[in-house]
């Protein structure tokens, strides 16, 4: 009844795919920080991100460059560096956080069918969609939600999600993403299977990685793969797995993280 | 308080557009014969469509191209031929009454707007669509009612008639059209101000040029103009004037026209 190894379960998420460093700071601090001023001490900063397999320079030199960026903050604290989000960092992260955070698929919705005149230069068309619409055709996307400004030159139509086709549902989610799902969607199954781990660093970590992972696939689409596509494709499947990780391994109370931390690693 | 004479009614609306003899024959056949077999004599056939502009010759021959296609009976009666619809003309002109005779333009609807995959060739998606379906691209179209068979590979929508682009009022209804339906409406709206005039068979010929010009336009197009383009277009205003016009000019019964000929012509 053991269960497989804190060691392994970290191995099996970090296989879900490549860890850009500072994006996982950005999960580190984008998770832990549940208000805009909490701020998190430089080394448990690191000792998380080194139990994701990043290394200590690795950290330094990504949170220079988010500072630089203006996402993150840094104050002293006697000897230590304490980071948070900025203003900015807060904002954008409070924009996507319902999209993170949230444990079931929106409502199927019936998304917009864009047709531009056949006068339109289909470059022009494509350059002035939003990032989350899907091209059907030269001059023809589909969109979550009606385009503001509208343009009254495109045609606007409404489809059904009881009726897509298998090439929009291809388009709407290429195999690479529904792979990079079912794969994220095994492993957060499977490192939920066994009890958490009673250390709160290990179990942090498992959550955190999770969370990278969902968060890396999920921010790369927008809302019409869940529109369309309903619980039946591995984004769906892989939100409810990730929801579920969430459960078993809670977010953790700043202080209780530090105290764990410095109860760990007393130097 | 004259009004202009009928001679100038008749060619006012003779100028609407060309007459085909053979279409001229369906009209006068398809408006006066209100059952399977009522029958119209050759002579008064002749009559009526002489004072539109044919000769009895033309007439006789696209009367016999119409047997020889199987759209109209001829029997004898004595000295004279009788001349009426075929089962198949009957059911064929059934067929477009509705949509000839509706005196409202059917409400507004929801078209519905199809889009193929990619990898499906435009030609065959045009070859495929039916008549009444307008093409906004190469693997685009609109049409007034769901396909069917479906075609599982095709996305559809609905679009709305309220939002309806000029590029695809221009597509739904060509400059021509549009040219050729204001002339109409705007010719039946002249006959129409003055008194009809009290000769029986005058009265029915301007009937029937309003009823011909009309059918030869509408049967041009299907449902979407009226959908989409609603009171505003030019097709409505015709529809307008013409339902008015069958007012002003009602249907004679057949005993009553043919007593009519006789009256004015008993050779």
């Amino acid at each position: 009844m053991q269960g497989i190894a804190t060691k392994e379960k970290i191995e099996l998420l970090s296989e879900c795919g490549p860890l850009k460093v500072w994006s996982v700071v950005v999960t580190i601090l984008g998770d832990l920080c549940t208000s805009p001023h909490d701020r998190v001490g430089g080394k448990l900063l690191t000792a998380l991100a080194c139990r994701m397999g990043v290394t200590g320079q690795a950290v330094r030199v990504a949170v220079h460059r988010l500072r630089a960026d203006g996402w993150v903050e840094t104050e002293r604290a006697g000897r230590e560096s304490l980071y948070g989000l900025s203003q900015r960092g807060w904002a954008e992260t409070q924009v996507v956080r319902p999209v993170i955070y949230a444990g079931k698929a929106p409502p199927a919705g019936r998304p917009w069918l864009l047709v531009a005149p056949p006068q339109r230069a289909a470059a022009d068309f494509a350059a002035r969609l939003p990032a989350t619409a899907v091209a059907l055709g030269p001059r023809t996307a589909l969109l979550d939600a009606p385009p503001d400004p509208a343009d009254p030159d495109v045609l606007l139509a409404q489809a059904r999600p009881e009726q897509i086709p298998g090439w929009v549902g291809d388009l709407l989610a290429g195999a690479e993403l529904r792979a990079e799902y079912a794969r994220l969607a095994d492993r957060a199954r499977r490192v939920t299977a066994s009890p958490a781990p009673a250390n709160l660093l290990d179990a942090t970590v498992l959550r955190l990685l999770v969370l990278h992972h969902w968060r890396r696939l999920r921010l790369r689409h927008g809302a019409l793969p869940d529109m369309l596509l309903q619980s039946g494709w591995e984004g769906a499947q892989a939100r409810e797995a990730v929801a579920h990780a969430r459960e078993v391994f809670p977010r953790p109370a700043l202080h209780e993280l530090a105290a764990a931390y410095e109860g760990a690693d007393p130097g």
